[in-house]
């Protein structure tokens, strides 16, 4: 089983998708960021007040996803036509995950788009509340499903 | 408790430290990705090998750390002083791991900057191997240390 | 009347684009400068001069075009397939105007473009004549016409 | 009266400020959107509920002004040490005000990046609102303030 | 003969590559670097150690054609479709030569690509060994071959 | 004698220079672009007339030479200032020679920031020229002067 990533000689490489053909692709990916209750509730109530710490962190995760190609260096540049990212509270174990959702019509997937984004998202929420906990702690950053090239549709089990 | 990036109004803001002292900083960041066992053989493999997975992804950690400022939004830009990231293979659980530390002299820390170093440098990985497996997963991003600034010497207990 | 670039959760989002036709789209967008009498003369000599003001503000403003998607959080990666930039001066009311005209072919507008296009080379002339005057203005940036859409031709009317 | 963007013969140059010390300096501007009703009330309304408009604009008028460097190319690499951004609503004149302030501990003024700030603060807010309204006007971009450079307290006057 | 870059005003620009049609595009560059007996030597070991300094420079060239847009003015955004970076080392001259071919499907040939990708790979060694030579020059960068525009197929004769 | 990029488990790094000391830094960098006859026409003819050739590739050349640790991995952020970009014309060997000056204050060296520097500019006189002539060749690019670090004054011989 060989990486796609380098040539024969060992050569690192971005891979050559000229041949392939352009489809609509979709990636979503998550992670979540485990942070204390103190955080939680000062995120929580930002989010209903002025000054959304969440409005910050998906503006982030957004731009983060359009530089992509920019952080991995073998990633193709590949103009997004759609990005979404959403939230949701997990009270009980005191996490905010996080959900991004790209899109593109092109020639290659957009699963680092969709993880990239998620990524710099809960950096973002991590940079906002450290003041207040530096022990928050970011992971199940992962792919949920994928569409639209030839590898066909996945969708994580579990 | 309250969220040093907002002002009074719930504007975000970019914190203030003009009247901070320039001191010496140190931040270290770690993280991992889960792979699977193909994966891991082809990494290791690679490690001795012309085409090294892991100097792509320790060069797209650094270049990394230092577009922190560009992708976490209330984020000082910091010149770092100096970076480095190491990595460890864990067998038995199949595991990769990253550590990253970062280094500035100025008025505000890096612990931004090592976080973003080992994101980057973990999906960088994910990327070069998602041919292989689409199932890996991030995680257990977290600060283990920092030093230098006037909240002291912090060290993650676990 | 709502706004786009929210979901109904009030996320915000990039506007999912992918089932748009694409076409060839243009935008074109002004701006000026209102600049002292001692400015006006300046950079009208230097543009019949070696070291030209306006040729460098016309380099910036068609780089700035460029980095509209790294500026403004939710546009779309454009490749622009053009851009021009182009300058008149006023001299009764000592200013001294700017025109961007960007074109595409894609699935959205690029009046963003043409707007930060204006934007950037105006503040580059700002830039280069603030040792002069300190109170120039920036002002009247606006679309003039964007075509190509299926909201059709629109033509400023003033 | 000469520009010293450019040296003796005509080439554009960074004026070199090596000689100069490092000085606390401030730099406040501000600008102005002209927008329909219906935009006004919409983006009041976002700022009271949940996905606000303007929290989105501000997060990119950080963002931009540390970019500065980046847009205007004779600008300097600053790092700032702080930047607020604050919104007024003129409700009679249907105008939403923007007032950027930076901050930064160096060798030359801040102005570039407070005015930068002020112009993608705008543009973004151009940007969410522009399928209401095309015919919004983005103006009175100037600066009000500056201080910490060897040119003394400079305040606009007006 | 004219300069395509300038309109009839001598104001220069992004040229309207609009009405041309996509096709598939290839431009290969090459140059080298002329090095001391001491830097080929260590950069050969460590081709066939850990921390190859040909990976590195491999990594931030493939980077750096993703950014031509954004260093070369009136560069079109390219969405490149493959990249490739080759070494070949001539032992007698002490030389390290520098080979980059870049891929796309668009409007434009990507010539400018590959000769940024060629000068960001030798200047990536140049930095990693300039602490045992700082007489190394870089030179010869050229292009070798280009194909699918309508000026037909170019190759380099020499 | 070895690479200070690299530790000594071979993992590529930053060099850290935080105990290094601030001092005034200067390095200045050149190389040479050759070109037909009809290029160098066009270029000097351009030189005394609007839409100025050098003035574009100026810009360029200065706003590249802040992106070099964008660019080459392992560069720390330096923030320059000053730089210049200086050209002369060798007609007998129709050769543009480009000359570019960068200093700092800081603690590590601007060698790169200058060869940088002339490498886009060179790029940039490259690409507006390629609609005349394909077989333009960029070298000679290396390290004239460097000045203000530990290891002393450098001068080239040659």
């Amino acid at each position: 089983m060989d990486l796609t990533h380098f040539d024969e000689n060992g050569n690192a490489r971005m891979v050559d998708v000229t041949a392939k053909t352009e489809t609509e692709r979709m990636a979503a990916a998550a992670g979540k960021i485990k942070v204390s209750p103190d955080v939680l509730m000062a995120v929580k109530e930002r989010r209903v007040a002025k000054g959304d710490v969440l409005t910050v962190a998906t503006t982030a995760g957004i731009a983060g996803t359009k530089k992509t190609w920019e952080l991995i260096p073998m990633c193709h540049i590949v103009p997004l036509t759609g990005c979404t990212i959403e939230w949701n509270f997990k009270e009980e174990s005191c996490e905010i995950e996080c959900r991004c959702t790209a899109r593109c019509t092109g020639k290659t997937g957009v699963e680092m788009e969709a993880l990239t984004g998620v990524s710099v998202a809960l950096l973002t929420v991590y940079d906002m509340c450290k003041a207040i906990d530096k022990t928050m702690e970011i992971g199940e950053i992962r792919l949920l499903e994928k569409n639209g090239g030839k590898s066909g549709h996945f969708v994580r089990k579990d």
